[in-house]
């Protein structure tokens, strides 16, 4: 079946594409959030009524978190499983936008055209490029070229705890013969890539409490514990003074950069000044002696994602509070692991603690970094594809983001991943003003098109 | 004029006065969050309305933030100032409230009827007392026993702005012989006390910025930085291991103990396994070498009074913030000088920040320590008349709380302070479920009356 034709249509097609893609974004699916509950279910009924008009026999699947959409359609080799995520991250603070983030509308900016609102890039306006890229093939042809399986997740923003129970207990339904993944970013903004290895993560919440209610600082000040001294002394010993951490056994399994690769993402020539001067920086932080690249892709890390306890309202109230809490993530490579790296992160925080304050650990959860067996040639096969479309060389990288599908896909399914996207490191994605470039997702379509052809030839 | 039938007034009014009190515990007079800023002038009118019903010359008086109350009345020697202040603190966090702060109620509790509610015991069920016994004094006798002046302020839970301007416009009315202060508490819940040393306070506020946007933490993880690392490491480093505070300097003008007030808070026999206890804590905070007392009244402290940056929702958002902020303040002593520690706080933080990081202090204010002048026999006059209506030896106490107010009477007016109140430990003033205990109310009011004869003889 000739590529050409569907690569015409979905030109012809781009402004349907967007109104389409408009309208799953207007959905407020916030998964981190109980109060969008309801709209993660209405995302998810919009995803399988669209699947369904393209010939796919679609269903919401129901998990106890927010549901999955699960759609068959096609026949024959091979045996493709798409995923994507229809959830989206939380919008605050959301002063800084400059438009409401749930009416995502087409921008002119000085780099082109850009479709900007909450969840453009991360992740609907990635799925919708496999999506299209199906419904021109269909279209035009009348069948997919291939057996394909597609696999949404509406919990990927906060942790994904139904995800793995859901692949166990479907695991004949879903297991294919590769996972296509498009959550992850062009290299530098501009060379087509897959990413083919991440960092895992393992996210932690730490609550310190000491007097069983806020104090008055003048007239306890002095005598009574401040959990906030012990969580900022906690927190600040994660790291030396290069940056290292601290953790015993944190460094268990992170491998060196093999020569090849160093000499791969050598020759990528990333920019690192340009990288934090677009965001307002200009000291990479950490140890010296590690490229940029490999501290982003290949080195742990321990960040505060988030810190709070006392008065934190308009003025001043001196108060000596009776809990400090923070929300800690752990950046992991090679073969670290949570589990371990959880206990000593428990006993770091304990270690803080005198015997009258205690320190509660909740809703911690993680996963094990990845690396993809680029030796199968469907990756090769996949590379050139992306390469003709975009007219330039497309690179192997690695991420310093964590997806832990790819590492699930493995584990729980014996199936190997590959990550294709099209997003870019200014796209915002977690932030204010989240875009997603519109050539990202005209040129993500047709690469999808060109991937089906060449992988089912 | 005799002082038993005022005594007799008062106890035979308690149920008008609660009333009184109710009326005035219902206005939601918040001085540091300008959403209540109404609130609080309407307090004032309140209060300018029932000082006139009294006999007063009362007025409120403009300033540049809430308004003043000031009242004039009697004649004759002494000319008594009396200070109290009608602002409250916030109420959040408000689901920890068992009832709401602003619906005052009588309420029995073990240890007796209490007055529920923000406000009660700081200030507005103090300042009562001696508008109470002032108002019993004209009903019985006619007029006042002495000259009298009210100063009512409304901005002490917020810094007192316009405190010092406005005594400085207004000094030759405001001058009298002596300040007498109701905002301070019962020693060890039981034991009539006036308060002659106050611990001063240093209120800062500190913003770290690094990136110009809250960045994915994946993406930019291990190579930007993190301010809530550089502001836990600035706050962590304030105390060395015995709970010292670290900044240079800090310990300038910081006075040892003389052996003689050593001696009388020995003899005080403070049972400091139960203050901490009935907060739900039981190891002492800092130095093993200072008694308890001491630690709280007459040694400096600093304490993180709130903490925040980064995403602090439900779940977990992986970012890496752009900002991270605190409040710290500092209690001082003897002669300690706010300005030159606030001047080395920011010299601190600032020795902990990259060059392409930031970091702002908006909002510090400070009082210094202050000592009151106990050989002046007016303080022994007032100690006596306390013991005759608690019926055991009143005592001259410190107290960690700043009341900056009297160290601007001495400074601006010349004028020495007395700090007499009826506030317990447990009142749980700045924090939810305040309360003023009734025997508090009551006996604070004939205690002003009997002071009132005492000094007027």
């Amino acid at each position: 079946m000739p590529l050409a034709p569907v690569l015409d249509r979905l030109d012809a097609d781009l402004d349907a594409a967007l109104d389409r893609l408009m309208d799953l974004l207007r959905s407020q699916s916030i998964s981190t959030d109980p109060a969008y509950a309801g709209a993660c279910d209405s995302a998810a009924d919009w995803l399988v009524k669209d699947l369904a008009s393209i010939g796919f026999s679609a269903a919401k699947r129901p998990t106890p978190g927010h549901p999955m959409v699960v759609a068959h359609g096609g026949s024959g080799a091979p045996h493709l499983l798409f995923y994507g995520h229809y959830d989206v991250q939380p919008v605050d603070p959301l002063d800084l936008w400059d438009a409401p983030p749930f009416e995502p509308a087409i921008e002119e900016t000085p780099e082109g055209k850009v479709i900007r609102g909450r969840g453009t890039s991360d992740d609907k306006g990635q799925l919708m490029t496999f999506v299209e890229a199906m419904r021109a093939w269909v279209a035009e042809h009348g069948a997919l070229p291939c057996k394909i399986t597609i696999f949404l997740e509406g919990e990927e923003e906060s942790g994904s705890p139904s995800l793995v129970p859901f692949m166990q207990e479907n695991a004949a339904e879903l297991k294919a013969d590769i996972a296509m993944i498009c959550d992850t970013t062009l290299f530098d903004g501009k060379v087509p890539a897959i990413t083919t290895q991440l960092r895992g993560l393992l996210a932690e919440e730490v609550i310190i409490t000491a007097a069983n209610r806020d104090l008055h600082s003048g007239m306890y000040g002095g005598l009574a514990t401040n959990p906030i001294h012990l969580l900022t002394r906690a927190l600040a010993d994660l790291h030396d003074e290069n940056g290292e951490i601290t953790l015993p056994g944190f460094y268990d399994g992170v491998p060196e950069l093999p020569d090849e690769i160093r000499a791969q993402w050598q020759a990528l020539a990333f920019d690192h000044g340009r990288f934090l001067g677009d965001v307002g920086l200009s000291e990479p932080f950490g140890a010296p002696d590690r490229t940029p690249l490999e501290k982003l892709w290949a080195r742990p890390t321990a960040e505060v994602n988030g810190i709070w306890g006392g008065y934190t309202g308009e003025g001043f109230k001196t108060v000596l509070p009776s809990q400090a809490s923070a929300k800690v993530s752990f950046r992991l490579v090679g073969t670290q692991d949570p589990e371990k790296i959880h206990a000593a992160f428990v006993e770091h925080v304990q270690s803080y603690l005198p015997a009258d304050v205690s320190a509660a650990f909740p809703n911690g959860h993680g996963a094990q970094a990845s690396r993809m067996p680029t030796d199968d040639p469907a990756f090769e096969t996949a590379r050139k594809a992306l390469s003709d479309e975009w007219g330039m060389e497309a690179a192997f990288i690695g991420s310093g983001g964590s997806i832990p599908i790819a590492g699930h896909f493995q584990e729980v399914l014996g199936m190997p991943s590959m990550l294709i996207g099209f997003g870019r490191d200014n796209d915002q994605i977690h932030s204010p003003n989240e875009k997603y470039d519109l050539n990202s997702f005209h040129r993500g379509m047709r690469s999808w098109a060109r991937i089906l052809a060449a992988l089912s030839a």
